[in-house]
């Protein structure tokens, strides 16, 4: 069924890509340089060279040295501080070279270091003319064998559902070949082929000097996942999770082992499966009632100041629900103002606390969902609900909705913007008809539908183009993996998920990908720092008749044995 | 602080205008007629007298007589048939008389009445002109005392919460005078005065003789309340949940208990309250880490075929979360098709099985959110993100997006319908300030922005006109409790949340109440069907700028004492 594409992840993550940031090794391996169509690929300076060899002043320029705050009052000294490669996307793309940035902070004011940015420490070098230094943040070039290069790592079978799952390190985890048990039919039957988050897109809205090019790739420049790091067990994940290992190539070419980046637990969260309390009978109550009793897949990215909890959820329905959890750390800059009343012009964040700015930004996440409904030849349907008028004496009603369901001829129909419109977005398999004549789908139902607010031409948008639309279809194409490119640094933007689909291709009973662009608009707030409670969303796979009827309704109940009561609860 | 505000609940539900389904209790008391602006009443049939006396056709009348399935084949007797007391509210409401209607169900063919509804059993009696039989589906008349009516039961201090939950007939759960202790100002303050379901709006969307009038407003019609059932442990609530009972006045005045209506249980679903691991300091690793556990109350309503799972939760950062769940059994109707391929007419809905059609409907709850933030004098601001566009050379980048907030000064105003713009809903404190000077206040996050799709003069959308927008904001008001109207049968429209804003009352400062609308469209899929896996949406209430800063970073982290390990987890 799935001979067209080739067995997953046969491509693998080109490391030599990824600038590095949160590579677990280093060594001074020079990369090959990259002469595609974008300028040259960035260079970095060492952390050592940086943080120890390189002139930091001891107090930040002139114009800032008001604004400092208590960090700007004690100044820094070269031990202090600390050399980050800040992003580059936000400069045109046909300079061929432009100034080398190294963001300073000071790491002796605070165990986190994005919360003390040093505003004003401005370093540069040209990259079109200057001599390459060392390759420290740069991670290592891949090599074969890594890790299982095939299928992922199998998960036994949990309940109704079979997947695998993989670690890359661009995209974090991978989920494939999952499929669920058909109790009726008695078989497996796929429904996601391959399903991961292809890239981020962070843009930050604050115009100066040293933050207007604030515009970060987390995949295709850090790594999202070269940026996981080890979860917790009873604080990251429950009591009943366990924990999986990942391997990432170093730079020297040998693997280098990653401790516990997945935990998989199986998730009571006392919510409810189905239930009905049947009261119309007389003199007799039926009731029946199931919890819901779900599996996790969960990895945590920490790409510099922020963590993102990627959780991937299986419900025993048949529902795949993606979620995406936003915690860490605000990205700040200095500020010399110490109450709102002051400030007279344009900050682009909010004060939220003395000498303290959070910028305003945005967080986009675009998944790639392969969907593979029941067979890999599936279509896109828009299903609109549309109010219809009824004729005058037609009726006693005047209106009522229909469903005007339409399949995506090509891939201009399948652009969507999420908004007012009542559309359900399903993927169906034209070949495949339940016993009723419904074809076989699933469907997409979206938490929130934020998309780019940046205008087209602005630089970094033109590499992020995949956030003017939350929904976007594809016919599978191997070299189609990174909505932002396969080179994202300093590119043009014309190798992003936005060019391909401007052929227009034929999307219709094809293997085709579903790109889902789930957006958060942040303007901080004060309970956002120094650290923000986790906040949600993300989107869900759900059947539309997929199975006949209900999957679960013969799910037993549970048995009536108490676990140990954690409650504090007490009711007065 | 609140002395303007009558202490809750003196007004009670005046169970005269609920015209019952779920009745724990009954005996024949006749009501009061209610003489308003709307038609007379509707008067209801005594279940005996439709269920026994009455001649229910062996067969389904011939215009169905090929689509009953199983159900038509069989026939049914008059001890198989129930008769339930349909809507009215499709009825224009200058008809001063129409065909009272009894619905038939066939209730031996199934445990779930609903789902197996013979129609073209039709029988009808004019209310305008005949006499009334007995009214065994209607509840008693309130009399004070029954349950506290002053402040609903307060519920003991769970970790930073304190509030009140109390049980009305027709909203189900009330939580009044919930406040957050702020642990360095060391007082509770106060966040929502009173939040509650107003009303529910399901509207059908079959215009066929037997179901144009299908459009339920649960909450006014049936009450909320009075429809909720009892919860089973560890299965409609986990094993750490307490149980409490509920009072409603029966026919005869006298209090009828209704068991374990709520349950309260401390959530611990492996979330995650706040992160971060620290990666960017040389040799060192900094994680901190603590999981989520929140308190839920819930009340689950079961009005005739759904089932409305009613969660208000609580996190110690603040937030307010409020979930609804839809499960239960679909509303189906029979129909003469077994394949999808036979299908020529409208038949406003999906087929489910042979011979029955799941009827497209909407699914509407309006909450009255009576938010004191900080105190009783609130604004209501919306945050639009607005993009702006930078001068040529005014910088590298080419467009940002700054906040452009605007308080409402009037009720028009604050009527939003969510879309596609990108608008942060708050209600603010104009008189407090936070120690940076931002106004304190809380966000209203939707999950979902649907609204009702039917055109503005449909007999039922006038009595719903509160779906029109999801958001609507008023000054308080005693008496502007039921978004649907005090009375809703029948009623022409004219008391509702939509005529009351027409007055365009000034909200700026002022004790005002948020009313928020979430809906659900459903165009059934066979997974529905009989019995639908739960369908959750809602909205949070999240502090914004209330605290100074992260109000959870203090929580410790919790012991690592393993409980039983429940997983039946297999990593191969």
């Amino acid at each position: 069924m799935m001979s067209s594409k080739p067995s997953y992840p046969s491509e693998g993550t080109d490391s030599r890509i990824l600038r590095g940031y949160c590579g677990s090794e280093s060594s001074a391996v020079r990369p090959k340089l990259y002469l595609g169509p974008g300028p040259v690929p960035r260079r970095y300076l060492a952390e050592d060279k940086c943080s120890v060899a390189e002139a930091i002043p001891k107090q930040p320029p002139q114009r800032d040295v008001n604004g400092m705050g208590p960090i700007g009052k004690q100044g820094v000294n070269s031990d202090q501080g600390k050399c980050v490669p800040p992003p580059s996307v936000n400069v045109p793309a046909n300079t061929q070279s432009w100034l080398m940035r190294k963001d300073v902070w000071a790491v002796q004011t605070s165990i986190h270091a994005t919360n003390r940015k040093l505003d004003g420490t401005v370093d540069g070098m040209d990259t079109g003319t200057s001599s390459c230094l060392t390759y420290k943040w740069r991670v290592g070039i891949s090599q074969d064998g890594l890790y299982n290069k095939k299928e992922g790592a199998p998960i036994g079978g949990w309940a109704n559902w079979d997947f695998h799952l993989s670690f890359d390190m661009r995209a974090g985890p991978i989920i494939s070949l999952a499929s669920i048990y058909d109790l009726e039919k008695q078989i497996f039957r796929p429904v996601l082929y391959k399903g991961f988050v292809s890239e981020l897109f962070v843009p930050y809205m604050d115009l100066d000097e040293e933050w207007y090019y604030r515009t970060f790739f987390d995949a295709g420049e850090y790594g999202f996942g070269l940026c996981a790091v080890s979860l917790e067990p009873m604080r990251d994940c429950p009591e009943n999770a366990v924990f999986m290992d990942a391997y990432v190539v170093g730079q020297n070419g040998k693997p280098v082992k990653m401790s516990q980046i997945f935990c998989i637990f199986e998730r009571h969260a006392g919510d409810i499966m189905w239930r009905h309390t049947e009261t119309a009978i007389p003199r007799t109550i039926v009731r029946e009632a199931r919890p819901e009793v779900s599996l996790v897949v969960r990895m945590v990215s920490t790409v510099g100041n922020y963590d993102y909890i990627i959780d991937w959820e299986f419900k025993q329905s048949g529902s795949i629900i993606a979620t995406v959890g936003l915690t860490g750390l605000l990205e700040v800059r200095g500020s010399k103002y110490t109450h709102k009343d002051q400030i007279e012009e344009e900050v682009y964040g909010t004060l939220l606390a003395q000498n303290t700015i959070g910028v305003n930004h945005d967080h986009f996440l675009i998944y790639h969902l392969d969907l593979d409904v029941d067979g890999d030849s599936n279509s896109f349907v828009k299903s609109n609900l549309k109010t219809t008028q009824v004729p005058d004496h037609g009726s006693p009603r005047k209106s009522y909705w229909r469903v005007v369901s339409e399949t995506a001829k090509t891939e201009s129909d399948a652009k969507i913007k999420l908004g007012s419109k009542a559309t359900e977005l399903l993927v169906v398999n034209p070949n495949k008809m339940t016993k009723m004549g419904n074809h076989v789908g699933y469907r997409l139902i979206p938490k929130s539908g934020a998309g780019s607010l940046l205008s087209d031409d602005d630089y970094s948008q033109t590499r992020a183009a995949f956030t003017k639309y939350n929904v976007w279809v594809t016919p599978y194409n191997k070299s189609e993996k990174w909505a932002g490119g396969l080179y994202v640094d300093q590119s043009r933007g014309d190798d992003t998920l936005a060019t391909w689909s401007k052929r227009n291709r034929e999307i219709e009973n094809k293997d085709i990908v579903v790109w889902y662009t789930l957006g958060f608009h942040h303007a901080p707030y004060q309970e956002d720092f120094p650290l923000m409670p986790t906040l949600s969303s993300g989107f869900e796979l759900r059947p539309a008749n997929f199975f006949e009827s209900n999957p679960v309704l013969k799910v037993k109940p549970p048995q009536d044995v108490m676990r140990l009561n954690c409650s504090i609860l007490k009711v007065v």
